[in-house]
């Protein structure tokens, strides 16, 4: 093969830097699930196809990645059937890869019911695929880092998901503004306007005034038929500013004939009053525009936006009342957010955010003068790591200029060098290779130095 | 869908405890392998069918998992064309799931080979897919912990992975035997016997001494055309025992006449000096019937096995030539070990190892007394948080004995009960679950009683 190997389009390797700063966003989301009592759960990355069909639409199910039914199942199925194309799929495929983590967390919370504690707190950390066209930012694997409570349907809940937000990303050092809003207001609003029918355009097109203004707002709303009157009505609630209180008092007044837009107004009204009491350090904002693509949103939506950085959201979620009705269990009421690991990276990034030891690399290099310096140094670096000390020795006994070059592109911050005089006095010269510094040291002493 | 959902044969979701488990394996060794200065890679799942096929043998090619073409490559392709299957499935596949994580790796030092500082270290822990037919222990999604270097030839590298072996073990308690063998000398011993095409022969048949016997390998080796003389060279062989350098010095005797044997000798000498100097704490020992399965070995072959519960090997590997090769870089050597999760938790499970505290769970749950009592808990939560201990609130005001089963079911050792006298007080209720005994504790010292 003398070709250059590559990868499928939309797919990425994650090399020794990218992997420091993945790993650095994934533990730090993970340390505070947990802190908030979220046990992990793992799927399979392939689930039935019966399973994933029909869970995201029509153009969803086009997304999926089907699995080839393996060996012989291949031979003797009638491939030219023609017509549906998910019939043809599932003659000779019966498993997908997953399309995102809520379908199967919603299969294994049916599937496991009578096993599991309810409220079921789960956190979910894994890759999904869809058959997306690649362009910039989009991919066609990705990780997904989801946290749910399912079985309770109180606000409470809706609290920690907001707190839990405000944690990671005042750990990772980025600067948000934590959106919150509610399904049943737009569905007010869309009674309060004549039209409960329209309730899908409404949100399509309030959704996107951050993008488009105001002007291209009402403009959509008038194409997709809601009229003057409607529109006079929608227009000064999308204009809300100030306060949490002062919207919602606005919004109550906008909403006094719809029961369901009411019970919207006091679950926000008491999630901001916990949120309050729960000394949430980042900005928290409702704002009536956010609506979310996701139709399955019964109550609370939120939304993370980065303030220091121009990015799409970076966390975002909400209230479903119904998710594993689709598999036959009712009643399961459950909330949980997201949050976007490939954005979060490109934003740390942008903004020089990651730490400088988030890569745990090796802190000292051994440099190989010979076979009896290698045997002199192996039971210094086994005290060394005994005392957690990450370190290596040049494999090979080479002109100690490619040692050090290896030492220099692995940013590897120290060199100990090992000759003659170092064994015969018991010691080992150790060069800083930022400031070229050089000391000797007791090998005993090595593990005080580097600490 | 009023019948339970399910996951395809062969894979499996992890709950909460398996997860525990899991992590705590993946943990440990991800910190040995950073403590030796190897760094973290992914890979995609799906790899260009082009890059697996031919890799594994025509066995492999089977159980690669062929992903299909996605979306209107569907159409128009003549799904009924027949013969060679592999032709068909390119047809309407180019992805396939990963089968291993060498492969892949290969594949990547290949494509950045310009990018990348030699010799490269690194580590991946990924999950890999085979359509195997499903069986106990034998999954179709599992996950392999591999670590390699590649561009180097120095015995040093092979150390370090028996370093890694014993250190990985030590840490999770597991006693093992690291068994020791050189792909030259079974060469060397094929040659001794007059056989030196029948390598292969040779291999497959000793490998299995262990489960079958010598009477059983001395049958297959006369099946497999191999003369009474040449058996009375391996018999011995085989029944060496001693130290290593008593095994050496017989093997040198035998292999006196094979140049490719001397030479694998040596290196096998070489290396068990090394592991002489560096404290290896675990059982180190040559075993030249250790031959294993792949091919691509062409110096050291390296296998750990528990010596204190009934499985088979749980750690193996070994050096290899020319494994970029077939992605068209040659000579590049490398050696490589990989630690099989599966069987490592089924030990520690079997052995009753993993440390009791592996579950990262929740310390305390809050009772809910109501929306006051749960207001007065939130700020005393977020100094618990703040201190690092995981804690949570009950969502739901329900009856005590409710919350109290929750707690149980979850493994939560501590609950802390707020209601009027504790809010009158400034104080909180803290019951240790595991006991009974109950302690009245200032708001303020939670954190510290808790610690």
């Amino acid at each position: 093969m003398a070709q250059k190997p590559s990868i499928p389009k939309g797919t990425r390797d994650f090399g020794p830097v990218e992997m420091a700063g993945r790993n650095y966003i994934f533990d730090t989301i993970r340390s505070v699930f947990r802190k908030y009592g979220y046990s992990p759960l793992e799927t399979p990355a392939m689930e039935n196809l019966s399973t994933l069909l029909g869970k995201y639409g029509e153009e969803g199910d086009k997304l999926l990645f089907k699995i080839l039914n393996s060996g012989d199942a291949f031979a003797g199925v009638d491939l030219s059937l023609q017509g549906n194309s998910n019939a043809l799929a599932l003659n000779v495929c019966e498993k997908g890869l997953r399309y995102d983590l809520t379908v199967p967390f919603a299969r294994y919370v049916v599937q496991h019911q009578n096993e599991l504690v309810f409220p079921f707190k789960r956190y979910q950390i894994q890759p999904v695929w869809r058959a997306d066209r690649p362009q910039k930012g989009r991919y066609r694997e990705f990780y997904q880092c989801d946290v749910d409570v399912i079985g309770s349907r109180s606000l409470l809940n809706e609290l920690e998901l907001v707190q839990i937000a405000d944690e990671v990303f005042g750990k990772l050092g980025i600067n948000v503004c934590i959106k919150i809003n509610n399904r049943k207001v737009l569905s007010g609003l869309a009674e309060a306007i004549g039209h409960p029918d329209k309730l899908t355009d409404l949100t399509v097109a309030i959704d996107k005034i951050e993008k488009v203004g105001l002007d291209a707002v009402k403009a959509e709303l008038r194409e997709r038929g809601i009229d003057e009157k409607g529109i006079s009505v929608v227009e000064p609630v999308l204009l809300l500013k100030g306060s949490a209180e002062e919207k919602l008092d606005a919004i109550r007044t906008v909403l006094k004939d719809s029961s369901t837009g009411m019970k919207g107004v006091a679950e926000l009204e008491e999630l901001i009053g916990l949120i309050g009491t729960a000394g949430i350090r980042q900005q928290v904002e409702i704002d009536l525009s956010l609506a979310r693509g996701l139709n399955y949103y019964t109550g609370a939506i939120f939304e993370v936006k980065a303030l220091d950085f121009a990015i799409g959201s970076i966390c975002g979620g909400g209230r479903y009342d119904d998710l594993t009705g689709i598999f036959g269990l009712p009643d399961m009421s459950g909330v949980g957010i997201s949050f976007g690991a490939d954005r979060i990276y490109d934003v740390l990034s942008g903004l020089d955010k990651f730490p400088k030891d988030a890569i745990e690399g090796t802190k000292v290099l051994f440099s190989n003068m010979g076979p009896q310096e290698a045997a002199y140094s192996l039971p210094v670096m086994r005290e060394l790591r005994a005392a957690g000390i990450n370190c290596e020795i040049y494999p090979d006994n080479v002109k100690l200029k490619k040692q050090f070059d290896y030492a220099a592109k692995k940013g590897i911050p120290y060199l100990a060098i090992v000759g003659g005089d170092e064994m015969a006095r018991g010691t080992v010269s150790l060069k800083n290779l930022a400031t070229g510094e050089q000391q000797t040291v007791g090998k005993e002493e090595m593990a005080g130095v580097l600490k």
